[in-house]
């Protein structure tokens, strides 16, 4: 296809500065692990977070585990997830030994905060909240709020919310500890990464320890002082990290601007009620990870997706609906929590009326005038063909 | 320092392929992640080690945890693993939620069969044996007979050992899982990484999965069947892998050549009893990851490793020990299980009398003459003041 669903970008005076630098490291001038390139991509994170400290990892789902870890959570814990979300959301929670309460989500793909509120009990010792497609929930004071009085953690999983801020204030300094992904779909990579942010200084100094094997960080010798694992990143990858951050703003800005040119060509099927949407206070700036719409009840019928698919795909333009199925109908989950459709039912239902459109830096302001044309058509032949019914 | 301890090596001609790979990945006409480079790297490894199945991972560690996960070892069982290792052999047993048994090493720094056989008990599902230094145990086939006939695993921690070989049959094959690493200071690097080989193919398949969060290999969407992390290894870090397997086996014959070296301009010492060294059979090839000699009671005092070290440093040659302190003897273990020195006597003298000199690919043979002239020059020094007391 001539468009993709998502794709990684260097720019190619990044690269012409990346390569020498990679010779450099393979020439045995610097280190391959554990040098200078991951301190400064962690600090330079942490920087453009606004967080106090930052600790890069080799995936988001590790950065899940240490943090779930760190704040102790174990066996006989609970912890409370949306089940609008990737599969380490939940698999992080069995891997430290506790039970994932998989919640519901509201209409901004969101946790409902309301359903949350009812799945807290006595064992309940942490919640993660996804800021899925790139959308900070606007209630997330609110919940914070009410978790901190209850004395549950909050986990932000902000994989898909790198540079995404509420009120000026960015994802990764709402929860105690913060998780970001570098995984090559995202708005900024590493091929492979991850990292934890975090306004608790030892917090994140424990973090730093058991990604690295439970190293005593105190110690001038080997000492280790807790169970870890490795799970560093190399020198290369934060290399890769340290060009991508100095470009995420350019990059968001860009997935904004081609959101906004697929918000206006649909406003009218919007007004209407044929598609919808998130919606966002002016305050709330979304990283456009992803751009999802909702095909309305009353005008689409269940299968309708898979034919703007077809349709589109003979385009040559991918579209593509994000984490099917949802976390809690993962065979994996199911067979473990004995779990079947209808667990969770608003969730499922709005699950399978979403459709997302290509999003990403490859993707030109004339790519998405096309792009949204012809899925604009495409809807309105749908839409009057199922009137006709 | 002149020398280095452990430095690695990627030769000029190897850094001129391998920067335009790089450069093509960068440009978006190779994927970063889950791509061919992953695929070829395992598939050379496995041709190269001569096991069926080989699986590509982060770290060692990571290998580690998920052959132990993925042998069902879990909460209630043990482990038995030799004292003289690094961290992971051990945290990897308490991370799948299992408890590890220190057991003592034999005169060869590898694992005591006598006390191996002591530590067996009907909690005991599976047995870590290290090739430590990258020497494999002359009793490796009765040990593995002896362990199957009881039920119980074996897994080998093959960190220093790529290439190493007995009987000609290379590490790798004698355990139920293997596992690998390309940590920096290893014969071959990807700068952080790790490989689980295996003749099992369904055991490597569910590595393979376990690694990948636990996907379902067989499904074309996105299904998780088992739980699982992102303990995958890049692109480029295979990439890097690829070109260093190429180079493994003339790596290890020059570490061979400079152990011989030594080992020629030592003889007197390890004839008179003053110095010893492993003994192996001539069938059994080390990949020499270390060299490593012992400082023998009656010639030596406690402190005389400290004096040559700091007499060897002087010269700009640097010696060092491996693994202090020993496993069982970390603060996390000592913590844990309540050891304190004296648990394993044996092995705790062994490892205070060893001093490891530099080898590695950029120690030439020129180099290794001066370094053991002058080691030798300051161990005859040493011994007739000792003498004179």
């Amino acid at each position: 296809m001539k468009y993709r669903t998502s794709s990684p970008h260097f720019p190619k005076e990044d690269i012409e500065e990346i390569l020498p630098k990679i010779s450099e490291i393979l020439e045995g001038k610097g280190l391959l692990s554990m040098g200078d390139n991951v301190k400064e991509f962690e600090s330079s994170f942490s920087s453009f977070v606004g967080s106090r400290a930052a600790v890069a990892t080799n995936s988001c789902s590790s950065a899940l585990e240490i943090s779930l870890n760190v704040l102790g959570v174990g066996s006989g814990d609970e912890v409370i997830v949306p089940t609008q979300t990737f599969i380490a959301t939940g698999s992080s929670v069995v891997k430290v030994g506790a039970k994932p309460i998989f919640c519901e989500i509201n209409k901004n793909f969101l946790i409902d905060f309301e359903d949350l509120k009812k799945k807290i009990n006595k064992h309940t010792k942490a919640v993660v909240i996804v800021h899925f497609a790139g959308l900070i929930h606007e209630d997330i004071l609110n919940i914070r709020k009410f978790l901190n009085e209850k004395g549950i953690f909050l986990i932000e999983d902000a994989a898909h919310a790198i540079g995404s801020s509420l009120n000026g204030i960015k994802a990764g300094n709402f929860g105690d500890l913060s998780c970001f992904s570098f995984f090559s779909t995202k708005n900024m990579t590493t091929g492979e990464g991850g990292m934890i942010t975090s306004n608790n200084i030892d917090l994140s100094k424990l973090c730093s320890s058991i990604r690295n094997r439970g190293l005593d960080l105190d110690s001038s010798s080997e000492q280790f002082i807790n169970i870890g694992s490795n799970s560093r990143m190399t020198e290369i990858q934060a290399l890769l990290g340290i060009y991508q951050l100095k470009r995420i703003q350019e990059f968001n800005l860009h997935r904004n601007r081609i959101a906004e040119i697929y918000n206006q060509e649909l406003n009218s099927f919007f007004d209407s009620n044929i598609l919808s949407r998130h919606t966002q206070s002016k305050d709330n700036v979304s990283s456009y990870w992803k751009y999802w719409i909702s095909l309305e009840e009353g005008y689409f019928e269940a299968s309708d997706r898979i034919k703007i698919k077809e349709e589109m795909n003979a385009l040559s333009i991918p579209v593509d609906w994000a984490y099917s199925p949802l976390l809690h109908l993962q065979p994996v989950f199911k067979k473990m929590y004995d779990i079947s459709e209808g667990y969770l039912p608003f969730s499922e239902e709005m699950s399978k009326r979403h459709i997302c459109l290509p999003i990403h830096a490859l993707i030109s302001e004339e790519d998405a005038v096309f792009i949204i044309k012809k899925f604009s058509e495409i809807v309105s032949k749908l839409t009057q063909v199922n009137n006709k019914k």
